[in-house]
């Protein structure tokens, strides 16, 4: 089981450097690549092409501005591609969340909040646990954790 | 494989229609229900337990307004959930793609566009074909018909 | 007569804090919770019910980004809920109020303003007030002594 | 046990009447005014003074644009008060939510929804039901009611 | 000839000095005032009055949030009130533009830029105008200078 | 005394009656214009150099978009100028709003609410009441008997 | 010369028309194509190849919702791009503009109004005139035009 | 060949002096001026004409706020002007991007994205590649140095 990471310019990589985090901590084998869809969108072809030669089965993007990444991405390949709007700029995101959620049919790129690559990451490993149950194993684990964490540290201390 | 389409709302239905004539062109069984988050959230919590039991493996979840459906599924399980925002009220959908997208992590919804159930279906079989090739190759066949049809038609007629 | 006070984030603390000192000046007796509609769903709800069995009469919630915590508590209760959207994230609590105020009917949220926790704690006094004189002649105690010092202070200095 | 409706314009009424239907369904005795906080600034205090003189509990109060009614009224009083932002104008009542729900500390609106008179309602309900344990059992059997219909009705029929 | 100047709280008193200095600039006597329209308004009723008694011809009035100032003022006279949307709070101002802009009829606000208390005092001094002649023919100066410096220092320097 | 109604498009002509029907009511005079500040620079400056040359004492400008028309006009005079924002095209006005309200200093235009010349013709009769004591008095006869009707029809009928 | 006009989807056309409208009015050559970035991703690419190749020297592209065209087709060519964005879907449009003015760099995409159609084809017009003293001629008459007509047409008739 | 930079104020400098950057990249002559729509009307006026003499072939203009200025200069001109939103001011230059894009027909501003001045200067440089086969190669020079540096560059280093 495979995953790419793919973001538009490397002032974005602070930000996606927590869905690389996410992926690592569920075992989830990745590549990450810095590819814009205006500066380079041959390359940026090719590589989803290679990517999805070689196995890939989800795809997390992430960009900021008019952020087409995720959406030239997803023309090119039936990957579900996962889109992480990032706050760059003066609009902080509102415009990168637009120009994800809002692709038209037939072409969907799967929205999740503005920063949160920690989502995105989140997201492909529930969409790799419908065909690796150790994933979706994982995934339960964590979230069984979580809650009894929740139940330790519910004092709200005020 | 197996997919559910939950709504909020009866007058949610007409859009969430277009997700499950997608679903049908793509032979992707599903059951479909009306459930709201605050009217019934013990019958929404039941109902994706049996749903998860049954072997669901993608939900998606359409909702208006403050539209919390998706993501209260979402805390519910680790099957991927899908959001539809839908346009209902004075703000169209502005605050129910908010209200989807912006979910904290690590508990994501995948949101597509306002309206755009027809996106949540196809964003639905690109996850289920991670898992089941015949679902990819009939995407990557509809995609191809899609670029054909393009062909054939790309005179503007201006 | 009794209050609580949830948030969904550590990190929603300081904000919420002020809240709780509001609550503190009028004498009514609080308690506090952590607690995430999303990583703990059911721990919440049975917090919920057992504030209910307790004798809460007022719950004060905050959260910020797609905030259902609010909802969700509301969803569960007919004890009144006000909602305190907390300015997290790249859009500063547009999202998180809302994801508060625009719930659907018949299940209400208080919204009050973003990061405006006091005004949260002033209403649940007002709400208490209701029933018990004593808040209802204390906040006109309050109130009045604000347009005293209003009096004395209305010298603009310019 | 008695409630307040007020509202800004004749306009507003139709939006209005939905309250008024809920507060009838659970027996709670209101009168209704058309007062605007512009247009008629003294008559609007005389008449909050005398409606608090008279044991009002509640107050439900609409209106569209910059909807500052609600805000007037609760300087006027400690009785809690509760914001209809009405879709009227151009922005749809987007002016009129942040007109209530931004109010400033120590004087809260209780903002629902665009339109949403009904929840208003429904919130006034809620906070009687800290004083009135019958309102509270009325609330909570109609809440039952819901769940149970929602039982009967969660075919969603795709 | 005389103006007043009112704000809402004494953190806008670095913004509502810009207006100050202004009218300084033009020889307008003025009055400031701090004074809340929810946490005193009887005491800003008053004020009005007696302000008008005074002779004072034009109103500036700044407020952040819900800002109903300006608007409570007009409510109460027909003296021109100029509006200074101050951006406080994490909606910067958007919510205080549409609180003035937005007022309905026939009770206007003139609402200047979000902080731009300046262009506040410039439009009162243009009202004034309307009356002083001399205060026109500042005005005019005072743009012609504009002018005279602009075409001294129009060179870019890029 | 006179003022001159000016908007940009005959498209704004049904909006912008509305304050000439209001400025009749006053007995005040006017003249009005079609002229763009786009198409027709020249036409535009100096018409507003005639206008004030006749002695007109305020300008109603009215256009839609990037309304530029308001501020275009105050950058070649110092009579006051009230823009009203029309809510043509898909953003429904809030654009016009914010060409008008954002204006930089010095030069600022009054603007009142998307669609409200109404607002923006008592908005001018105020300003002329600075000058004119017998429209000042007419205002308060107005605003007077606006409070003697909202007393006579106060009840909401609810 | 040459110009081409592209749009991502039929329901754009009636809008696109009145771009080719104005090219035609303009003696303007153009080809019109119906092509999407997502659906047939190398079939625009290849069609912007050969229209550079044939000459082509500036292109309109118009889209909706999350609106990638022309950006799309800018990382394809150097030749100038105009963007129209169409108000499709429940935004209305301002999806379309951000997603087309917020291009990151060194692509840009020259933004036009929503649904503006026709100011894309002036602007087309321009940037043409820059090398065809014919266009610009053209250009400088039709704007004398339209001030000959605004001097015989400035009677507001209010 | 020859551009001219316009800004509205020495507060916009050091966002323009990116569109200098590039223009002198590319060795396109451009003279810099700071002239404001507002302040001095008549002077931007002259400029734009003395501009057009001089044979100035594209002009850029930067301001924020209600950015009239290349709405403005674009009035007086059939020159393509390319407007840069610049992010003053409490709504970060949403205002200014609204004020540009929104242009009415028939007088178009081709508006970049916020505070990209960048690439404004690459549009004036694609404009002027419409003539000049120079300039045209440089660009295409540019862009393949680029996608070879993406190439060289494209691992995410996650």
């Amino acid at each position: 089981m495979k995953a790419a990471i793919i973001f538009g310019s490397t002032s974005d990589k602070a930000i996606m450097e927590k869905a690389a985090g996410v992926l690592r901590d569920f075992g989830i084998e990745y590549s990450s690549h810095v590819l814009s869809a205006h500066r380079a969108p041959e390359l940026l072809s090719e590589t989803v092409d290679r990517l999805e030669a070689e196995g890939v089965e989800v795809i997390i993007a992430g960009a900021g501005l008019a952020a087409h990444l995720p959406g030239v991405i997803a023309s090119r390949t039936v990957i579900p591609v996962i889109g992480v709007p990032v706050a760059s700029g003066a609009l902080r995101g509102a415009d990168a969340l637009l120009s994800m959620a809002q692709m038209p049919r037939p072409v969907p790129v799967a929205a999740v909040g503005i920063d949160n690559a920690a989502n995105a990451a989140y997201l492909a490993a529930e969409m790799l646990g419908i065909k690796y149950p150790d994933i979706k194993k994982k995934l339960e684990t964590f979230r069984n954790k979580l809650k009894d964490d929740s139940a330790k540290n519910s004092d709200g201390g005020l």
